[in-house]
């Protein structure tokens, strides 16, 4: 049963397969050796980048039931969702998967979402396996969000770098892998910022939100995790985060990071980071759960947050309100 | 547990609380007498129809709870999605509310895809109560998916009306009213269509899929219902449906009918009906939980559909892949 926003998984939900798939840049960015596979290019084969962004969710989940040894037959549901106009990436690449599927939106939130989903469902003995997945594409997001490729425009200094790439995960009632020990809800905050290109500003509140929940939910403080690491909220996001955490009474160490942050070289020139779906996603899987399965990471504080403003809320002038679900993972008992 | 794609709920999640908002048209129509609130024009004293969308949004969730007789402390969670991009009017209007938050997006489907996972998490012992809830707006669908509203263009003879509206659920673990028997999650299909303009072709198949599905998995019949309801296949996807389950040894009989079929009258000339989220959901909440209350109706098969495309894939050349998730909903035990 939930306390405050949070649900603690009493028969702990497995990750049982993890698959990661990016773009060529992100394969040259500081996580490049982790990945599961790097595309030679970011159209993927496909006529359009659209095309492309859903192959990519397609062969994450494939990649996730291949690592699971799951057969298709005993998957229960795929949950996932993108930052594209109704979620096509999502949807058209589920029409591939001769299983039930549940759409979900939460911007860059959204692995954790659907994470926090499958957790409850497994966690409730209503389903044996679920698949999570999620994508992202720079070209797909550049274009429906900002700006036509073609225009070049230039970045402002607080902009992120969507990441191109998509992870699938498969979450199992039995099995060997890290668990998921309990999920903490978010709520939307808006704290009333309208630059679209300052993202991390806009989720910053959003993130401080779900952690102090999270730590009022478990009396837990932040040196009982490994790594408390948010989904991309970039440098200048983090910062903030840091900030209102302390005008709060706590103190986050160095064992806080953000993906968006880490996840390109200082060369790449992404100004605040990395950004998208995608970002927090394949962070995971490529690195974060590998760590767990090594036991490197006995406990982890996973936050992606989504900022779930549309370009017609900005034109008409609303500010961005942003959302953190807060998933804690642990690597598997002896 | 889930067999096939059914979830049987055996702690029965019980319908506390249900409202239904809506237009001038759709107060004129069929339902009229039956909905909560009728509002006097669609801008509902806003700059845009976007924010009047969500506004209808905060009514559904205010009206629900208010209705249900729970404290908005005692809320776990809400589920929300509608049509818009990146599902605004959900997340704008979730901002309002101090409860955690969850994005869905089933397109026209969306109100059952809540119902089922609201369903699961309180079958599963995960949450207490759970507030449900979508919309739909004739003049930001159009202008988002078709025209803008000034061009004043025809509509072809397959078409439908956006239903202005929306519905609010609270689903709850403990109290009074219709429950949730059973969920039965549906897959993703695609048979082909193009024509945006004929959305009840494009679903018919995916509602005709889930109806076999559950007929399977629950080893029953359509004589087994009082009511058999589709959410917005209109005249032409209802008769489709009735074709494909015929070819299939199924034979619907009057115990049938589509919400988006039956919402307007024929002098509204809305062609082939009603569509759009709030189509189904207004129905549900303002006639057949009535009905279920009255006992009137003792068991209801309640299966929106959902058409999950985007002006970006149809642009591509894209098809329609549709979706459909089933509820049964039964009245009260003596």
């Amino acid at each position: 049963m939930m306390k405050g926003q949070t649900i603690f998984f009493n028969n702990k939900p497995v990750i049982t397969g993890a698959y990661s798939i990016v773009g060529p840049k992100e394969g040259g960015g500081n996580f490049g050796e982790y990945f599961d596979y790097v595309m030679k290019d970011d159209r993927f084969g496909e006529e359009t980048y659209e095309k492309a962004e859903r192959k990519m969710i397609h062969q994450a989940i494939s990649g996730a039931i291949e690592k699971s040894k799951i057969k298709v037959a005993d998957i229960d549901l795929i949950l996932a969702g993108d930052l594209l106009n109704q979620i096509i990436s999502s949807s058209y690449a589920a029409r591939d998967f001769d299983v039930a599927f549940l759409g979900i939106f939460g911007a860059c939130s959204t692995i954790a979402e659907s994470l926090a989903m499958a957790g409850c469902l497994i966690n409730g003995k209503q389903c044996k396996n679920v698949v999570c997945s999620t994508s992202s594409h720079f070209s797909t997001a550049e274009r429906q969000f900002r700006f036509p490729l073609e225009l070049g425009n230039q970045r402002p200094p607080t902009s992120q770098w969507t990441v191109t790439g998509a992870g699938g995960l498969v979450v199992s009632q039995k099995g060997h892998g890290p668990v998921l020990a309990s999920a903490t809800f978010g709520k939307v905050v808006d704290w009333g910022i309208k630059d679209v290109n300052n993202m991390g500003a806009a989720m910053a509140p959003a993130a401080m939100d779900t952690m102090l929940a999270h730590f009022r939910d478990t009396g837990r403080s932040p040196e009982d995790y490994d790594l408390i690491v948010t989904g991309d909220l970039g440098k200048l996001g983090s910062e903030i985060l840091i900030d209102l955490l302390e005008d709060n009474g706590i103190k986050l160490g160095l064992n806080y990071n953000d993906c968006g942050q880490m996840y390109f070289t200082r060369k790449q020139a992404t100004l605040c980071g990395g950004s998208g779906c995608a970002c927090s996603a394949t962070v995971l899987n490529a690195y974060i759960i590998k760590k767990l399965i090594k036991k490197e990471y006995k406990r982890v504080l996973f936050m992606p947050t989504g900022a779930l403003m549309s370009t017609t809320a900005s034109q008409q002038g609303d500010s961005i309100p942003g959302v953190c679900h807060a998933i804690v993972l642990e690597c598997e008992e002896e």
